[in-house]
Parts: C-alpha cells; structure tokens; sequence
C-alpha cells in the first residue's frame, strides 16, 4: 500500500521569530519587524512577486516536537473535548509539516518581513506559497466542531491569538 | 546555516483521482465520488469530527515531477509573464509539497470522498488539517500579480478550473 516511503526534503531556510522557550497556539500579528522568513542566498530569484499578494502560506517543519502523534487530541484551549488528530492543527502529526497564513510585510534581498508566525525561532522553512484570493479565501467555509461548543465565540479568540481579559 | 538536513516523511496514504496521464492546473469540482483520500487504516480514528468542516487543507508529496525547480516561472496560463517561484504554485519547487482546499463530503472508514483535486492518481499524501474559518478565510485577500494582467478574469477561470469557451 505504501508506495512511498522515506521522503526527503531538506530546509530552504529559517522562520526568525522572538519566541525561544513558548511560542502562541496560532500567529499574533504585530506591527514590528520581529517576525521574518531568512532564506538560504540561492532562493532569492524566487521571491520575486510575491510581495504582490496581501498573504502568504508559510510551511514549516515542526522541529522541537518529540511527541509521539496520538489520533485523538485535545485542543489546549477545549481540554473536555477530544476531536480527531486530523480535524485539528495540533502540532504533533505523522508529518509534522506546519502550515500558516501570513500578511507579507516586505521583502529585503533574501528576507520576507511577515505579520505574527506561532513558531519557535529558528523553525526549518519548507517552502512559502502564494495565497490566492481565487483559490483559498472561501467565503463558505465554517469552524467545524469548534463553533458547536458553548463558548464559540470565546474560542475564536484563542484559535486567532486575539489577547482578551478572560 | 542549514540547522537541518534531510528531513524525513512518510506518506499517511495515497490520493485516488481519475488524472492517470494528465491533471489540470487546479481543482475541478465535481459531483462524483472520483476524488478520495485512501488513508492507511491506523489513522483511520484520526479522522474522527474532519467532516463538521466545510473545507479541508489536502498537503501531498508531487512524485512525478522529475524537473530542476528554476527560480523564475512561467504559469501554463500566462506564458508571457515570469514571477518568482514562490509567488507561484508551480509543482517543480525546492521542497514538492502541494496543497490544496477541497470541500470534505463524506467519511467512509479510512476514506475521505472531497470536491475535485488536481493530482495524479496515488499522490503520496502527507497531511490533512482542517480549513478554520476564523484562521484561514481571509476576505481581503487578493490575486496578487494576476490580477494586474490584462485579462485577469479570464485568467482567475484558469486558475480556479473553471470550464469556459475560449
């Protein structure tokens, strides 16, 4: 069944963040330039154009985590609640590939300035993509499990990394 | 500088498409049940709550493409235009990791029946997350360079799979 196995990928740089020891549960946007995507010298060429698009994906290799993927999970702000591993962005999976969207700041020689990324310094950079309009804005799409829970609104918060009082 | 050289993944499973020999440039919904993602049977409990969202994030492994990535790209749909390879979606890149939103329509065991998907038959599939409205809708997003081409709705047809006369 498996046709595939031991896939290699190696990092096209490092996602710099001011995050050492805790990073948030999803990206908090600054205003600052604390948060940038430092690619290796060779992929500058490659950057060109993209500070044409508002938002950016950003995937990641999720480094620091040592946690074998359990198929259930609790999400760390909806403890009572056990959902499947793949209905959530828990960060402990068989592929522990990250995914983020990002507003794209600018872009200086090799560097992409971006809006709050939720990783660790030093994170291994996969690949960066265009987010198109066209394609991934969908107007449609709901919050799954997360908006039947009582508090919903509350959690949308913390999914953002909005801060609040409570 | 490279903190981490060959990164290792293991496909979760493979995508099932009806693209043997060629595949279009972006997704095509259909109504049929062609498009499903076959999971190896121990993450089937992953799947657990995945169909209370509208939309999921697909991440699959591009095996067939054998081509060096080039810096600068020309989309099939724009051959005038060359844009840096990480404003575009072009398949031939550094790390081939693909990504793409589908809508889920059913889960059957470890079987999950989505809106069309633009791979080959038996992608290695490496990831599922779901598409969070609150994290991943973003309504001011915008098509980037694309849309300041002369002929940008028709292009927006193009990137979308839309079937249309000329």
């Amino acid at each position: 069944m498996r046709n595939m196995d031991n896939l290699n990928f190696s990092p096209i740089g490092n996602i710099k963040t001011p995050y050492q020891d805790s990073a948030p549960y999803q990206p908090v946007d600054t205003d600052d330039q604390e948060f940038f995507l430092q690619l290796e010298p060779e992929y500058a060429t490659g950057l060109k154009d993209l500070d044409s698009f508002t938002y950016i994906y950003v995937l990641y290799y999720i480094d620091r985590l040592k946690a074998t993927p359990k198929m259930e999970v609790s999400p760390p702000w909806a403890t009572s609640q056990k959902v499947g591993l793949f209905a959530s962005r828990s960060p402990a999976r068989p592929n522990p590939i990250g995914l983020s969207v990002v507003r794209v700041k600018k872009i200086v020689g090799h560097r992409v300035y971006t809006s709050g990324l939720d990783v660790f310094d030093n994170t291994p950079l996969l690949d960066i993509k265009p987010y198109i309009n066209d394609l991934d804005s969908k107007c449609d799409a709901n919050n799954g499990w997360v908006q039947s829970m009582d508090d919903d609104e509350h959690l949308a918060l913390h999914i953002q990394g909005i801060p609040h009082d409570y």
